[in-house]
């Protein structure tokens, strides 16, 4: 598998995913956070998803197609590690939906960041969120859900908030 | 269709297209180009395709994965405007394939490119060579094939160059 087929079928599993997840978060309130803009296409997808709903944003450094840049107003700039927390302070624990795409291809460094960023995630989840992440993430009141029909295992990684 | 099922879309019509033409490249002698080596994903998926020929490469500066960079002696830096002719004088017209994605999310900028992009690759294509691109190029000997079966029309462009 070349790391051509291999991105390819990270992309899909992500779409599937997401499209999956459409009528359980339509079904509840809240906003949703897209964690790492990159260059702006699965926010795109996330506002194509759901045009009626708040999606915000954290990005290091916005670098993303013109068109997909949240508004000032839906974007926390900076390190996530310190921008999620300042975000949950001020729009409080209700996300619906988290979707987190952060990292690079440096495993360790991967499996040293979900040590916070799992917590940190937690400060924005409402009881019965959705959290999809790109890394394996563990926090006590999530658990884990199977993977969306067709999308292998592994590749992503869907945690359900416990219900209050 | 969101911007992330474009990109998906694209990603695999460039695969399928890679992949169909595996048989007929392997049928013909001659060096392989990569023009625009990006993240180095199709590199990798052309040099797994190809194993035993050379892929020689074009990319005005060098930001890939690691493992998916070529030696030194079968990359050539610069502006591909320039560096494509200095690659023919080297090298030949002998190419059994080339590949190019280069170009930005500008339509204007990359249809002016394809008007020198066109005649700069085939001073490095043999005769009965393959071009796949990801904009339309005109070349007087180039003949436009149709899509590979399954691909969606107009992503890619298909030619073969007249033989003799």
């Amino acid at each position: 598998m070349s790391r051509l087929d291999s991105f390819i079928a990270r992309m899909q599993a992500q779409r599937d995913c997401l499209n999956f997840l459409k009528p359980v978060v339509e079904a509840m309130p809240g906003p949703i956070f897209e964690v790492g803009l990159g260059n702006g296409r699965t926010y795109d997808h996330l506002r194509r998803l759901f045009p009626n709903r708040d999606i915000y944003v954290f990005e290091r450094q916005v670098a993303a197609h013109p068109d997909c840049i949240p508004p000032d107003d839906h974007l926390f700039g900076g390190e996530a590690r310190q921008a999620i927390p300042r975000a949950a302070q001020k729009l409080g624990k209700n996300a619906a939906l988290i979707h987190s795409d952060l990292g690079t291809g440096d495993h360790q460094a991967n499996m040293a960041m979900g040590e916070w960023l799992g917590p940190a995630l937690d400060l924005l989840a409402a009881p019965g969120a959705y959290i999809l992440a790109n890394q394996p993430l563990e926090v006590a009141r999530w658990r884990r859900l199977p993977e969306p029909p067709g999308v292998p295992a592994n590749r992503y990684f869907l945690y359900r908030v416990a219900n209050g």
